[in-house]
C-alpha cells in the first residue's frame, strides 16, 4: 500500500506526464509554426514537472524506484491522472480548451502548494508555477480568440466545451488521499480551489462569448486508477522502449 | 543470421499476423453485423495461419523460441511482412480491396507451396488454402459490389485503389530468401505468381467497373524489415501485455 503522500505525488506527476504526452502529439502538426513550438514547449514544461514529482516520489518509495520506473513500468490501474488529461486531443480548439481548464486548475493548486509545510513539494510547486502562469495566459488568450472569432471557430469551441465539460469536475473533487494530504501538509486554499477555478473559467468563457455549462455532473475514476480506454494506448506507445529494452539508457 | 528457410517462414507468418491484427480492428465496428463477423473470422483464420508458421519457425530456430516469443518479442526491424498488410485500414472499401489483393496473392502462393518438397510447409499451405479460397471469394464479391455500386461507393473504391496500388508490387517481387527457398524447396509456379495475380485482379476490377492501374512502381522494404511508421504503433499495442508481463499465460 502506498502512503497518501506517495499517492499524492504520483497524482501530480501523472497529470503532468499524460497531459504533456498528449500535447506532444501536436509536435509537427500545429496549425502554425509558432504555435506548434508553443504547445511543444508546454509539453516540455509539463514533462519537466512530472520528473520533479516522480523523483520526489521515488525517493520516498525507495527500493531502487526511479523516475523512469514510475513513468514507464506502471500499468494503467496504477496511474492516477485525471481523465481529462488522457482524452484524445481533438482539434486545436479542444486541445486549447483542455489546456486552459487544466492549467487554471494547476495554477490554483500550485499556488496553494507553494506555501505548504513540505519544503520539497513547496519548492517544486513554486518553480512550476512560473511555467503554469504562462500556460494559463497562453491558453486563455486562445480560448478568447477562438470563442470570439469566426462562426466556424465559435462552433468548434462549443463542441469542445461539450466534449470536455463533464471531465472538469474530477479535478475539483478531492480523493481520499488528497484530503489527507491537504490536512497533513496544511495546504491552505485547497478548500477554495473549486470556487477560484469556477470564477476564472467563467470570466474567460464570458469574454470568449461562450456559455458557461451548468451541468455539475462529472466523470470520475482517474484519481483512483479507473481510466478511459485511451490511457492504455498512450502507455503502450509511451512505454514501448523501456518495456522492450528493459533498463536501456541513451 | 537466420537461414533463408527461417526468414521465409517468418515472412509467411508476419504477413498473416499483421494483416489479421489490422482486420481485427474492425471487430465491433463493421458496417453490418454479418460482415463484422466475417472480417473478424478472417482475422482468426489469418492469426491461426500465423501460429502454424511461427510454430514451425520456432522448432527450426530452437533455443526455447516459441510462437509467442516470435510474435511478441521481436521489434519492428525483425518483422518481414509486406508493407500493404500494416497500412491503416482506411474505410470499409479500402479494407476490402486490400484483403482482395492480399488473399489473391496468398491463394496462388499457397497453391504453389502445397506441392513443395517440404512436407510440413506443404501441409500448412494446403490447410490454409481452404480458408484463403473463401477470403478471395468474399473480398472479390465485395469489390464488385462496391465498385459497381453507387456513385459514392465507386468513388471510394477509386480512392482505395489509389491508396493501395503502389503497395501491391512488393508481394510479387521476390526477396533474396524467397528466391533461395523457391529453388531449395522446388516450389513450382513461384515464377508465374505475378502473372496469375495480375490476371485475377484485372478480371475482378473489370467486373467491378474499376480501372486497372498501370503504374508498375512499388513501395518496398517490408520483406527486409524496413517498415512504414505504422508498424511500430501496431507492435506497441499488440506486444504490450507480453512486454509488460513477460511470460504471462492465460
Amino acid at each position: 500500500m502506498l502512503s497518501p503522500k506517495i499517492k499524492y505525488l504520483l497524482y501530480l506527476a501523472d497529470n503532468a506526464l499524460i497531459l504533456g504526452h498528449r500535447n506532444s502529439e501536436w509536435c509537427g502538426h500545429g496549425p502554425i509554426l509558432e504555435q506548434d513550438i508553443a504547445v511543444t514547449n508546454i509539453s516540455l514544461d509539463l514533462v519537466g514537472q512530472a520528473r520533479n514529482f516522480y523523483q520526489y516520489a521515488a525517493s520516498e518509495i525507495g527500493n531502487n524506484t526511479t523516475e523512469d520506473s514510475l513513468a514507464y513500468l506502471r500499468d494503467v490501474r496504477e496511474f492516477k491522472n485525471c481523465l481529462i488529461t488522457e482524452l484524445p486531443n481533438g482539434d486545436w480548439g479542444q486541445t486549447i480548451l483542455r489546456q486552459f481548464f487544466f492549467s487554471t486548475y494547476q495554477y490554483f493548486l500550485y499556488t496553494a502548494l507553494k506555501d505548504c509545510n513540505d519544503e520539497q513539494l513547496a519548492a517544486i510547486a513554486e518553480k512550476s508555477l512560473k511555467e503554469v502562469t504562462y500556460h494559463v495566459r497562453w491558453s486563455s488568450e486562445w480560448v478568447i480568440r477562438l470563442g470570439d472569432g469566426t462562426a466556424e471557430s465559435h462552433q468548434r469551441m462549443l463542441t469542445a466545451l461539450d466534449n470536455l465539460w463533464n471531465y472538469t469536475g474530477e479535478m475539483l473533487i478531492p480523493s481520499a488521499y488528497e484530503k489527507e494530504i491537504n490536512e497533513a501538509l496544511a495546504i491552505k486554499g485547497a478548500d477554495s480551489l473549486a470556487e477560484k477555478w469556477n470564477r476564472k473559467i467563467k470570466e474567460v468563457l464570458e469574454e470568449a462569448t461562450l456559455p458557461v455549462p451548468q451541468s455539475a455532473w462529472s466523470q470520475q475514476g482517474g484519481k483512483e486508477g479507473m481510466h478511459t480506454e485511451h490511457l492504455g494506448y498512450i502507455l503502450a506507445e509511451m512505454q514501448f522502449l523501456q518495456r522492450a529494452y528493459p533498463g536501456v539508457e541513451w
